[in-house]
């Protein structure tokens, strides 16, 4: 399989499993199936929508690319039919959804920096592209978005931006430089999972984590 | 009046209704006048404004036609300095409603495909120029979008975006195809509030309406 | 000093104290370090992104310019490290959050005149500038944003942009509206809170301030 067929096949997997969070999310906050559907495109495509209006990539791919709505729609079916099946999944779902946001943290700083932003807006901009699909998610729900407040998340993103910011710039070949980044990028959010790592939190009853 | 008056009516109408579903969102929080003024606007615009920055139409039509900020403005004003009346009127405004949306889905379907969007790109983003407004409204007083969770809404949308896109696919005279597809969407919604028909809800008390 | 510099000072110190109000928002709900970082962010940058974003004038220049990067990090280390600086400097903050949102209702309201909009456009694109980032951080944390309900600030705003795009209109000299314009807006908002001015409210116990 050619890498670029690979890079595809898990972007796709990503896109389905951010699929997968964002219609439990609504089950769990009993929306009818349309409600379902819009949480499933939400949080599979905001991130990547977010991130092509600010890059000015428009139509964005999400939206001109038929298997980004399809996806959404055949995740947003699993989960309104087989709701259990997901619920015993729950730990599987976790680590696709890390696998996600490896990957659209990787894709989407490599595209911002192909459009000509500097390293650093390059590096926000795929952390925005991971992150953001479970931003408006929750916001949708009423719910202050899970990644400004749990584990480590975004931070882990970071760092495979980071490392493919400076893979671009020492000129390594890419292919290494993303399999490092998504190494560190799924490693840092899996191993934060496990041990239940989190950042510190700020005010009166200030406790960081020992 | 030449078809094309008409259509320009039609969307005036369309804005000024889902304008005073905004301020009348806005008076029922409690909010000052600036705020009736930005959720009628954001109620009457928003949809629009989001599928125009997702084709790439900028500055929006929202922003560039001052029509589209006078009325709001006006409807605004009406609810804010009537709010009896506006109660009074309670099933004239999900009649208008109701039209408002169909207009806005059919225009925004054709403004879509017009953009070169594929057939369920354009569906999509018909469906979001006559829901976008909605959600961004709810959003604001912290409600979980009305449309993710009550009555036939968005799904009475749907149809009459498939129509346009299926119309023009077929080559049929555009002013027929606009027409049955408004007697769907229009139809689908007035019959959904009458009956109260819902769409099915997932999770532990999965219940269909009979 | 230049006068452009002057400008360029100002809109930091704008950028640096919106930011102050997000990160202080994200340690009141208790957010986590990234939780602060993102809302100091938000509450920055997203008025100006949002108008790029409608003008069309892509990538945004809080994502180019790396100082619109820096500046809200900076903002966000203090509030995280200080909490108590800041709560015990409350009435500097609100000082230099009217000083914020007068510069940035200028730069945003001469910024859409340059993009060739219309002059209503321009004053709301501008009033936008200046509330846009308050909103978005106000709707992360799932608070009604703030501007929808106390006292005067858009209007404050609202009449500043007014004078600007008067001023263009009859051709007098920028630095004379400029100045005018940010008189007028920052001495409305700051009267305004020391006398608690708010607008008023519709519904059943409809209250105007005496």
């Amino acid at each position: 399989m050619p890498l670029n067929t690979f890079l595809v096949a898990l972007d796709l997997i990503g896109t389905f499993v951010f699929a997968l969070s964002g219609a439990a999310e609504a089950v769990k906050h009993r929306l009818d199936i349309f409600g379902v559907m819009v949480l499933s495109f939400a949080a599979a495509t905001a991130g990547g929508i977010l991130r092509d209006l600010l890059i000015g990539s428009v139509p964005p791919a999400a939206i001109s690319d038929l298997r980004y709505i399809f996806v959404p729609v055949v995740a947003g079916l699993v989960v309104f039919l087989l709701p259990r099946v997901v619920d015993r999944l729950r730990f599987a779902v976790l680590i696709f959804d890390a696998a996600g946001l490896t990957l659209f943290v990787i894709s989407g700083t490599y595209k911002a920096l192909s459009f000509g932003l500097n390293p650093v807006a390059a590096c926000l901009l795929g952390v925005l592209t991971g992150i953001g699909g479970g931003v408006v998610r929750d916001t949708l729900v009423r719910e202050i978005p899970t990644v400004l407040h749990r584990e480590i998340y975004a931070v882990a993103g970071l760092a495979g931006a980071v490392v493919v910011v400076l893979g671009q710039h020492w000129n390594l070949p890419p292919t290494v430089v993303a399999a490092v980044a998504a190494l560190l990028c799924f490693g840092l959010r899996m191993i934060s999972i496990r041990r239940h790592w989190q950042l510190p939190t700020a005010g009166p009853n200030n406790q960081t984590p020992a």
